[in-house]
């Protein structure tokens, strides 16, 4: 039995306590929390407390806190035994270096308030200061996902930054597609098909072999049509750049 | 009955084929092309020939040639009386005015060589010039799909172009989390979760809606350290750009 206490109440926070008590061999002691109103929405099945001083012992003690405030929460940790591990992309292991034991456990995915996530496919990239914790958090991991990788700070860096371009800025990209369409009275849904093969494909491509469109084929007659169509200069823009970082990936520079 | 006769042997006549084949009441009398080593891939099921000046009557003949060879093959149709349609995203449905029945069959989806399309929720967007040549186009594409639209020329150029940024550039993006992630050691495969979860999120969430990351947040310290990681000059120019583009629709700008 591995028992765990979750500091947090935010989305990671639901998220991951909803994987832990899903599974055997896994107790969630304690959720700790500023906002009573988030604690009560975890539910009567666990234990919840607003007093960051009166935190109870656990095997391990899981940061689902905003990036900024993980060195600040930490210093409730110093003192216990447990092992200290924050959930963050961005933010260094050492971070957390104040207290006894510490790593972290990063679940890479997007959360989202109203939707369930199913933890087995999500990748958890964990780092530990000790070698018998790495051992415990490959563990912990392996109790919820399918997917659970030792990736070190530098590693855990890159891979939030390649989320933010394939996340964050194609979700932007999703909305600049939708505003195109809605300017001629068309539902964004007529797209939805065409941007589940995008991805579908990526199971049998790579993302370099799968690129068509004009600026794969260097086709300048139609990129000037599109040009010419994008009465919003942020959106030419973008779709400038983008077609001329094509271009350049596959010799086929319009310019 | 429906009787089609297909001029071109590339990607989009491939899965039409198929798509016709395979569903009652429509029958493929002839695919019409100049490469016979592809109209051999079609098989035996269906009469091929590549002799544009013996091309058989139909009802519909579907031109699935590259756009700027769809004039040129319209000029063999001028004399037919079937309905002549073209399926491309960005051709003026004028272009086929030299024939007596024209219009535009436009399958809005990705297609590639190797892979299956369900054609069935591929969404088909039809014009025509006459009302009755309309007609006849919703029924031919409720045969094969659950998605069938009258688009007009101006709509489908603005669906073609969404198509650009939501398929092409979105692709792209994957390109660059797939080179962040190679620089480091890591697995692209790291990332489909997460790019899966994105797409599946706007059945439920509009993309205005589903935005997250620090362009989002406003959060300029991580955007700044995002900045730094990135070394390819092209990366960060595309990084910019679209954080400033994310900021300035939530009000959240970190300039």
């Amino acid at each position: 039995m591995i028992t765990i206490s979750i500091l947090g109440t935010g989305k990671v926070a639901k998220h991951l306590c909803n994987g832990f008590t899903a599974v055997a061999d896994v107790k969630v002691v304690q959720i700790i929390g500023r906002n009573t109103k988030a604690l009560s929405a975890f539910g009567n099945g666990v234990h919840t407390s607003s007093d960051f001083l009166k935190i109870e012992d656990a095997d391990i003690f899981v940061l689902a806190v905003k990036d900024d405030a993980i060195a600040e929460v930490s210093g409730y940790l110093e003192d216990k035994k447990g092992l200290v591990v924050h959930t963050s992309g961005s933010v260094s292991m050492d971070t957390l270096s104040n207290c006894g034991r510490y790593g972290v456990f990063y679940p890479l995915q997007t959360f989202s308030k109203n939707r369930t996530v199913d933890m087995a496919t999500v990748p958890i990239c964990w780092e530990a200061r000790d070698q018998a914790d790495g051992v415990l958090l490959q563990k912990l991991g392996g109790k919820i996902s399918e997917k659970v990788h030792h990736v070190d700070s530098e590693q855990r860096r890159a891979l939030h930054l390649a989320a933010v371009f394939v996340n964050n800025f194609t979700n932007h990209l999703y909305y600049i597609g939708q505003q195109i369409c809605r300017e001629k009275g068309l539902a964004f849904e007529l797209l939805l098909p065409l941007i589940r093969e995008t991805v579908d494909k990526l199971a049998d491509l790579k993302p370099q072999d799968a690129q068509t469109g004009p600026a794969r084929r260097g086709d300048a007659g139609t990129i000037e049509k599109h040009l010419q169509q994008l009465k919003n200069s942020e959106y030419k823009e973008v779709y400038k750049l983008l077609s001329e970082s094509i271009g350049k990936l596959y010799g086929t520079m319009y310019t």
